[in-house]
């Protein structure tokens, strides 16, 4: 298997403290994300979206979305059950983890890559052709953050992971999430207590550094 | 089980043909969206991010993902497989019903939310304080479908459907994303054949009209 990655980027970070917690190593290519590498042919012929993180398969099949790669992995690799256990704690984890990327990733993404110089035509990741950046979007990716850091305690309110009791890839999707929006000058609020001290659990653990 | 559906949405509208090919039938609930139901103390009380669908199990677990639904009802029903048969064909699902979710669904409601006057102060779906629209972002979401379709017609030139050579769940997605992008009144392209033989196709299934 090949993995293409982007050391400083937050999407394939899920999938590295992924195989961390699983204690699997894969060859890497870095995509230089910075230089627009990831729009150029050569890795748009590895994925014609522009976008790492990708896993290429020993048969060349490629999978090019981090959930999509985590779950590969966990079929093939099962210990220790990162996504899991049950269809319906299966089913709460894979929800819990939507709500990390649609409630939080996506709103940390429209406030960053909408107030940085250097994303000014490229609104949208992986695209070619101009994405004019839509300013509007910082304030409602700003607002956007504060939900999320209040969905986020209301759940470690509930359990004391994402979803359940049990670190799972809602962990490692919320923790991604946390640390990006400190991209937009954004953290944990103090009064979230809860999220606090989850935080520093997961950022203890050693996949964090991945 | 229980579900909590709203008949005109396109998102609860995955799950009923999900159940109609699997030849399932749930007591349903209708929520009515347009009515704001959704943003009101009762609904909220089952999901308090306010938005359908959610599968209400009998040990009243919700769970307030269509996909993740869907996920559910698959390992508990798992005939005929929709979700695939295998890892590799399984990850390649997930991954091509993402890219209909991020590349589709959210371009249209782009275009959808922010050009329509009743969504004026709510540009977000389930969220009870207002979200202004952001007009800037029709013309985003409308550049989106234009490579949504492009990228489901490449997709339906390597195979029968959207993942595959099998109707899976990333069809059910892809379907209900063009569908809804009926409502800002765009259509596959006339050149887009494959596309367009792929749509007459899904949508003669019985499922269909669920």
């Amino acid at each position: 298997m090949k993995f293409y990655d982007c050391a400083i980027a937050p999407s394939p970070r899920r999938v590295r403290i992924f195989l961390a917690e699983k204690g699997l190593r894969i060859d890497t290519v870095q995509v230089d994300l910075m230089a627009g590498e990831n729009l150029g042919s050569p890795f748009l012929a590895v994925n014609p979206r522009g976008i790492v993180p990708v896993l290429e398969l020993d048969d060349g099949t490629r999978i090019d979305e981090s959930v999509s790669i985590c779950r590969y992995l966990e079929e093939i690799h099962p210990e220790p059950p990162l996504m899991g256990v049950d269809p319906k704690s299966r089913a709460i984890i894979d929800s819990r983890t939507r709500h990390m990327e649609w409630d939080g990733f996506l709103a940390v993404a429209n406030a960053f890559r909408n107030s940085v110089a250097g994303f000014a035509k490229r609104g949208l990741p992986g695209i070619t052709e101009e994405v004019p950046a839509i300013p509007d979007l910082v304030d409602r990716g700003h607002a956007g953050i504060t939900r999320f850091f209040k969905l986020l305690e209301r759940y470690l309110q509930d359990s004391e992971f994402v979803a359940g009791d049990r670190y799972t890839i809602a962990d490692i999707t919320a923790l991604c999430v946390v640390d990006f929006a400190g991209w937009v000058k954004r953290s944990i609020p103090t009064e979230h207590a809860r999220t606090l001290r989850w935080h520093e659990a997961v950022s203890s653990r050693p996949s964090a550094k991945a």
